[in-house]
């Protein structure tokens, strides 16, 4: 089915002007945000089009994580070790197979620096630690692990280090704003404050060019098409491609159904208009898994998939047991779990008490709980059994569950039926290089063309860390900022 | 880093016409030949540009399945029902998750047409079954099963019938040209007998246009470029990106360092010069995966992943052993085997005796090989305990192995390490409609450019049966051919 957009590029000499700016960004989040701020401070009239109403993104809807480390002065005070060689490490075993390797190295040499250029442009962190299992910090702590850097076999491949920073939040119970709002808002203020002009209700159609080189794009707001210029350079920003039928159908089924954490705007439009133009693109298949489970109850039981095996150490990232059971178990998982275990994961202060819910089969023993679920005979026995053998100990060879989790299973038991407890967004984009200058199939950049955030393959390829995607977006949102107005 | 060739299209208006043909073909592989004969039969005059020094392509170095069902004469020669629904069925479940279900069905539609085709142009199939697992027959049998669809968990979602179909060698232990030689030889005849004219050693580099319309092909001859009009249409068939590292470390990394199954020659030329269009691209992560075990050995034995845990049924089709030993257990796989059952699989008919290695580790226990495998403690020792209380009564509630294939295993037992025993080409590529037009990222055909085989995504996307790429890319090569000469 053809797109209602012709996205063609629309040669110069048929463009009517009707705004001139030196940057133009498309999208206003965070990609787009830092991009804008670097381009102003460069010297850059900019203009930022953005398709909402107002500026945020997905990124100020999201948790807020931002992966940095090397040795950020938020580790540091609160007592971490890391330097660049070791987060390197990490992101090189936990993110690939395939990841970028020049732009995990150059991210993780560029990691302090950006963390300090954040917090000077007005985004808080508080020094303090959280380091119960969970997906986000349930207050206003600052920093949390985010990839499974402390869990199996991350925490044999490289020194942990927590690296998950988040945006300080006044107070996160009572309703106000989260870490991605409070990384978006001083962001755009401080945005603002340089000069940056956003239009809000404009979608991008096209890219406007003159022989190889784009000068512009052409967007719709309430249905009358506009013709902008960019004297120095385009920045595509407009996040991921999680919203759009065909791209998911064709680049990752397995999202089929299941697209979440990013806004109904992520329709790829920034890679289509790209594509158009010959750019290539990277890991379409990659994307991020999120796995609606407490991890305080998957920590405290053992999950297996559909044949009745453990395959992942549950004190590990979620996004790490939400990758592997819809990559790797066709999305089949139960949590099998002991009633004491499961009532002190209830009294726990948790940070995700909505993922909370009753268990949907209990029994005396594992043999009836396994013919309840219809588990194939004997398998879940197997299983527990085994577990048990090693648990009295504390020890998990299977799969290196730390000892603090790893106690032996004891009844009564509850079972949790989590097939399908997946959604997710996609990683895959246009392919950049270090100053995120869009690449042509060639190899070559695209005169005049930038792009960051989730509309290109930034540091993620076969796996996920909480706050890669708010990292590498800001991080490279800068490059492109400064690469558009240098141009 | 940039490609030697520049890829951008030139403009007509530049080229100086070298050769003209109504349809120019580039590559003389399966898909090349099935397109030219086509437009050859409809009136056009065709040039095949082949970048070797002779037809064949990866078609005339493969086994020579070719997938087809739905009740071809074959099939019912041998007693074997099948219907194109029946078809349908299978191979939306085994191909998935994403497979292109109007090309599915169209291709299950058509199927016994296209045999028909095949033999009408001399492609000989001999009227004899191979029922033993197997990757190929091993003598000049011309249908077996090679999907898995006789096994778990297959034969329970469709009626087992057996679809690869192999052209007839005159005997292949004596050293003769095997089925995808046979497949080639009568097509590249019957191309030639139509007038269909070739050069060889000429590398296609960019097209050529008119506007959006594709209307020729630069091309390089002995360091010569040389500019090859096309005044009804091109047809890429140039095959997979299986040797263009760049593409491989962006979209199947799975892949680094084991592309198999294709020749040196697949660069991707064709997908790269059609993206430089703005053609779409779909399913480029998708694989297929080639596994170096002895299927008669594996069927008697358990294949147990890095954990020790199984997770395939040991009869299915080696190539769903591949796939899932790669894409979801880390290339980690050991088979283990008592002696007595692997004694006996050596000297039963067997169809890869070249994948026959001498045992890893042998001893007398479980418990010891487990030690001995470095494998988790009690993990094998679990397993085998929990595969053998079934066996006795010849059943696999686990993961559905057939009875004649499920026995206990006896010791003294052997062990193969078969880690990173795997290799594969792609299946990605050009995304191309029914009629195999070339889609631009819009949703709308290229006008004048035409693609079928390797280098555009077929009925894969997940998973793969063999004979569906000989399949696919003779079946839409076909189209290819009938669409470009009525262009």
């Amino acid at each position: 089915m053809a797109d209602a957009t012709p996205l063609r590029p629309l040669p110069a000499a048929e463009a009517t002007w009707d705004r001139t700016a030196d940057v133009v960004v498309a999208g206003y989040g965070i990609a787009g945000v830092c991009a804008a701020i670097e381009a102003a401070r460069a010297g850059s009239r900019v203009l930022i089009l953005e398709r909402t109403s107002g500026w945020g993104g997905a990124a100020a809807l999201a948790g807020g994580f931002i992966y940095l480390g090397g040795g950020t002065p938020l580790q540091k005070a609160l007592g971490f070790e890391d330097s660049p060689e070791n987060m390197e490490k990490f992101m090189l075993a936990a993110l690939g197979p395939g990841a970028d390797e020049d732009k995990i190295a150059d991210y993780c040499r560029g990691s302090v620096e950006h963390y300090e250029w954040l917090v000077a442009n007005g985004v808080p962190f508080k020094a303090e630690f959280w380091g119960e299992p969970g997906w986000e910090p349930p207050h206003d702590e600052g920093l949390m692990y985010s990839g499974g850097e402390n869990a199996a076999p991350f925490n044999t491949v490289a020194e942990p280090a927590p690296r998950g920073h988040v945006p300080q939040m006044s107070n996160k119970r009572t309703g106000s704003k989260g870490g991605g709002y409070m990384l978006m808002k001083p962001l755009a203020e401080t945005a603002e404050k340089l000069g940056v002009t956003a239009e809000y209700d404009v979608r991008i159609q096209r890219l406007i060019v003159d022989g190889d080189r784009v000068v512009g794009v052409v967007a719709k707001q309430y249905g009358k098409e506009l013709d902008i210029r960019a004297e120095h350079g385009v920045v595509l920003a407009t996040g991921s491609f999680a919203y759009h039928d065909r791209m998911i159908e064709g680049f990752a089924p397995r999202l089929i159904g299941r697209p979440g954490a990013a806004i109904e705007e992520h329709d790829g439009i920034a890679i289509r208009v790209a594509q158009a133009l010959g750019a290539d693109l990277a890991h379409m298949d990659a994307t991020e898994v999120a796995f609606f489970g407490d991890p305080q109850m998957m920590a405290r039981g053992i999950l297996v998939n559909g044949r009745g095996q453990r395959y992942v150490p549950e004190d590990t990232y979620p996004g790490r047991i939400g990758q592997l059971t819809l990559f790797h178990q066709e999305n089949q998982a139960y949590l099998i779990i002991g009633e004491a275990a499961y009532e002190q994961s209830l009294t726990t202060e948790t940070s995700t008490p909505f993922f909370r819910q009753p268990p949907t089969w209990a029994a005396e023993t594992i043999a009836e709980l396994e013919s309840d679920m219809g588990l194939p005979e004997l398998a879940l026995q197997s299983t527990v059994e085994l577990y048990n053998k090693h648990a009295v100990d504390g020890k998990d060879p299977l799969l290196g569950k730390k000892q603090e989790w790893t106690k032996p299973l004891e009844g009564p038991f509850a079972a949790f039926d989590m097939r399908g407890f997946t959604a997710g967004f996609t990683l895959g984009g246009l392919r950049t290089d270090l100053d995120s200058r869009v690449l042509h199939v060639s190899g070559e950049p695209i005169p005049g063309l930038f792009a960051a955030g989730r509309c290109t393959s930034g540091v993620c390829a076969g796996g996920y860390a909480s706050g890669t995607s708010l990292g590498d977006g800001s991080f490279y949102g800068r490059r492109a900022g400064i690469a558009a107005a240098k141009n």
